[in-house]
């Protein structure tokens, strides 16, 4: 019986490194991108147009872009929090444009300096833009704070269904339910998931967890059980919460990896090389903390044994 | 509506110090079992009856369950591996005795030097001795190495029910599944507690998890949807694996409660007092590696506002 897919995104280019507390170089970020693509992982986020004002750490992404895309396969998916950077992230050629809009009033303000409503309508001016584009360029609408915010406390899912509706009728390909702050439990995300998909179907794509409360890897498998086939993780777990001194950041890619593999699904990477890419981190942020498991403890021997 | 109920047991004081370099001296472990009783945890095992040649910081464990019986509402539990670890745990006054049975072979000869069968038969002469005395003792008995084996490799699921309608037929009050070393991955929890609540209903009562891989409260989560209402963990992660070098031990007792009570569940314990009681922990063991995200993090500002 051929195996179920499920796709893993690396967003530790993007989201781990924009927390971290010096630069990566350019040369060092690209090596470690063509690592976590070698391994096999199917989709990465490489950086996000943004003012290099505001997050030096992305100032190099227009080049970043333009080296990711020459890899084999791999999808290379760029963040825009607006019409400007969507159109430089389609000149440095990114596969997808992924365009991040806070659910919550208090986050949106302070990220983009709009409501989550006047967000979506800028969504649709860049799909309206990409679309006289002769390149197709996809657009992923990132619902943050989706299940909590440091600023607002409780989201209710009322609002989540209304950014993704907006969003869907802005016309995105695919949308993804943030956790941005990891206050989220899988009760919740199995709330939220199904009350967003009663709402937009298929359009409800992915998830992308933080693991700040250690309940990350228990909140992948709540989505994976209510039909979730779409990941967002970081490798080491690089990143962090800002509201949060000293927590994780992103799900563990490679653990993230080894659950779902134990659990029969194919997701097309090799841990082992994965795990190896933490060098090429390590050496590129060597005062940066890393998590995760597997590294740690190494494969089980029952690792693919199982019928 | 009333709140469904879980309990949490918490067995650092066994598994987790069974693990330590340094030894906790009497007087510290009874400050920390004390505290983690006045946090409103319901059971705690509190170390095991075992020679102190070979556990040597287990030595006190009569003197521990003399003062944690004086406890007010906690359930003392003692592990006893075999009937003279048995007898001298009710000569003690624990509340319940845990006797252990390796359902893989290697971990049941390396343990115990019995073959699982021979480890139920043991258990039978437990429960037939207890019988005979005046006070009430509840004999549960925990399945070591239900989902996987450091020494076996995969364990296949018709040895654990084999072990556990072996354990109901001794007598014993309740059983557990421990995932001794961590290879457990959430569906095979589910397939397991299915496997042997298919063969002994009710009596299976409880999960032993080790988040060695990362996937822990994951697999908490599996369980707790299959109708698990009881899990051991241990504050702080203490502990690890003797298999997997610098690994986690058991659950985080405290993430553990962060997720119960964040999805509505109720365990009857205040998160805050628990995790102070680190604080003890780590003067008793300043060089033991310790774990978990609430500490770190801090309890999320929607901590308790869901509806």
């Amino acid at each position: 019986m051929a195996k179920e897919h499920v796709i893993v995104c690396e967003v530790g280019p993007r989201d781990g490194l924009q927390m971290a507390k010096t630069i990566m170089p350019t040369a060092t970020k690209t090596r470690w991108i063509a690592a976590i693509a070698a391994a096999g992982v199917p989709e990465i986020e490489v950086g996000s147009f943004v003012p290099a004002r505001l997050i030096p750490q992305m100032a190099d992404t227009a080049e970043i872009v333009r080296r990711a895309v020459l890899l084999p396969r791999v999808v290379v998916v760029a963040l825009a929090p607006n019409l400007r950077g969507a159109q430089d992230a389609y000149a440095a050629g990114a596969h997808r444009v992924s365009v991040p809009v806070s659910v919550s009033e208090g986050h949106s303000r302070a990220n983009t300096n709009r409501s989550p409503m006047e967000q979506v309508a800028e969504v649709g001016r860049i799909v309206a833009w990409l679309g006289t584009q002769p390149r197709r360029v996809e657009v992923e609408g990132a619902c943050s704070t989706s299940f909590g915010c440091s600023i607002d406390g409780a989201v209710p899912e009322a609002n989540v269904v209304r950014v993704a509706e907006g969003l869907v009728a802005a016309g995105v390909d695919g949308i993804g339910l943030a956790d941005t702050v990891g206050y989220g439990h899988p009760a919740q995300i199995r709330s939220v998931v199904r009350a967003v998909r009663a709402a937009i179907g298929d359009k409800l794509e992915g998830l992308h967890l933080h693991d700040t409360m250690g309940l990350g890897l228990a909140n992948a498998l709540a989505g994976l059980e209510e039909g979730i086939r779409n990941f967002d993780a970081s490798l080491a777990g690089l990143g962090g919460c800002p509201f949060a001194p000293g927590a994780s950041g992103n799900i563990v890619t490679e653990d993230l990896v080894f659950m779902l593999e134990s659990m029969g699904f194919d997701t097309g990477i090799d841990i082992e090389r994965l795990v190896a890419a933490r060098a090429i981190l390590a050496e590129g942020l060597p005062n940066e903390p890393v998590h995760g498991a597997v590294s740690r403890a190494g494969l089980p021997r029952t690792f693919r044994m199982a019928a």
